[in-house]
């Protein structure tokens, strides 16, 4: 089953879409939002799967589904926790911040609390008061929104409450990320409002590319046009969502719509960094990337982060070579107070 | 204007409440929910505010208010962005695990994003799987609710976006602070759900005590019984919540419905650390102060942290020595999975 909730309101209207797609029936006799439907989704979800079922078959109503008009699958949530399950990429950022890999990072995954309460739709524009200092990238990562999870859920039993699949734009400012961790209490202002994928798709819909609690296909990022980044999210995972689950419940329960995030999806090259697409290899999820390795290469960055103008688009496709989850495009402009 | 959400379902159901914290009167037909009431603020309000005038005079039905049926004013948010604006508390509490306070502390504040999916009732229990070696706190602050915050608000103007004040008790675990800052991300475990008091009130219901964007009352806070800490939530504070709301809106804007928290409310004592209720000074708003300065002078930490059965209360009075937003007052308990 395939959910996108199209703009409307603060918390957009819930809607089922075909799997290719292309098609949409309206969920709103069912629950009027995603948050709706998850607050309640054991009674919910049978509904709504009859009604994607009548949506591939013709039975019920459908309009043209148009990936523009969609908002992300939560508006807003009351959770997106972010974890740092690819080492190749903590590796990679933290040499580029002249920061330690914590020792205990194959055991206790790196997760920061992230706003959630503005996030931007799939094709939003990313605003920012400035694109120079501030170092503007963007972060492809795979999310999973949970249902209710009990506090303490331990790891192996955490992916039975896994309801939805979804891709993200985990915007970051690296700019102002040394400033903020030097203080001690993690990321915020160095985190702006992500963006996820037009549509989310439970993990039954996902075939055999969900499996063991991770997907296992690659996130396709472009950037201004051009292929940047093909790491293939099962890959080189420290850590999957019900490690992650877990992680974010160990003192507290979460709340059904808690969206919880892999981090930025990076592969390693016969055990070392990787090379661009260019260049044969499987490229990058964000710049910060390609510029340590520039650094380690050439002794600088050449690579500059996100300016006012630059787009990146970012989709997976399943083995037939159609898009799963829709694409993330946005483009970095100058936001107006 | 006071309000409560009663406990009913997910987000509960608003209440108006009397002054005097005796009485309500159901607002469903204006608003379901607070957040609903947030969200729509402009039109919502003004019909609010006729029912608390009805609600005075007695011309709209009215129940017995019991401050243990309320939930948190929000009994789950989409953000709560908790800040540190009393330099007394970072400086003690800092020694307390050998960190600095950075220098920037005087013109930047130190904020943490929060987990705002699963808060607890201002009466509920602090369920937690063990008691010992967490090292389970208190922390008694001030929080305002926000209206829709643009980014980049500037101080100044941002105190115009505060529709509520309440109480926190932000609960911590000391215990597992310093393993989870050093991996450079800030809280995610050792902050679990916090709870606040069950009334929220408009900042003109506050009267001269609201001003500046601060609230300039003692913070009453009693463990075990005992009085523990009175410390003026107007003294000492480096950052009102104007300059707190805007560093969290820098680089994004904040839904209506942001929780932003002052952090431990904490007083000097002739400029230096205060002394404990008994000892003629004006105590403490969480143990791991009363720890520090034990330390201090005796060379070793001598309160403990809390244990299951211990007991926090936290109020605040009016001139007239009447309660404002009612008590948070919670127990520790053994949580069973």
């Amino acid at each position: 089953m395939k959910l996108a909730s199209l703009k409307n309101g603060r918390d957009g209207k819930l809607v089922i879409v075909s799997n290719d797609l292309t098609r949409y029936t309206d969920a709103g006799r069912v629950a009027p939002t995603l948050q709706a439907a998850l607050d309640d989704w054991e009674n919910i979800a049978p509904a709504l799967n009859e009604l994607a079922q009548g949506l591939e078959t013709g039975s019920v109503p459908v309009e043209r589904f148009h990936e523009r008009e969609a908002a992300s699958p939560l508006p807003r949530a009351y959770q997106w926790a972010d974890g740092s399950a690819y080492i190749n990429h903590v590796e990679l950022v933290r040499k580029a911040r002249n920061a330690e890999v914590p020792d205990s990072f194959y055991e206790d995954p790196l997760m920061y609390q992230g706003g959630s309460d503005a996030f931007l739709g799939p094709r939003d524009d990313i605003l920012m008061p400035q694109d120079q200092g501030w170092g503007i990238d963007m972060e492809g990562e795979i999310a999973v929104i949970t249902g209710d999870v009990p506090m303490g859920v331990a790891a192996d039993e955490a992916g039975d409450y896994i309801r939805l699949v979804m891709l993200v734009n985990d915007v970051s400012l690296r700019g102002l990320i040394p400033g903020e961790l030097a203080k001690g209490f993690g990321f915020f202002q160095s985190k702006p409002s992500s963006a996820f994928s037009p549509v989310a798709v439970t993990p039954d819909a996902l075939g055999d590319a969900w499996k063991d609690n991770a997907l296992h296909l690659p996130l396709l990022v472009r950037y201004n046009g051009k292929p940047f980044g093909q790491a293939n999210a099962g890959k080189d995972l420290t850590f999957n969502f019900g490690q992650l689950i877990a992680h974010a419940a160990k003192s507290r329960p979460l709340c059904a719509g808690t969206i919880i995030g892999s981090g930025t999806v990076s592969n390693k090259l016969n055990g070392g960094p990787g090379k661009p697409i260019a260049e044969g290899g499987d490229g990058y999820s964000c710049i910060a990337e390609i510029r340590m390795i520039e650094t380690i290469e050439n002794g600088k960055a050449t690579t500059p982060f996100m300016s006012f103008g630059d787009t990146v688009q970012i989709k997976m496709k399943d083995g037939d070579g159609r898009s799963i989850f829709g694409a993330i495009e946005q483009r970095v402009a100058k936001y107006e107070h």
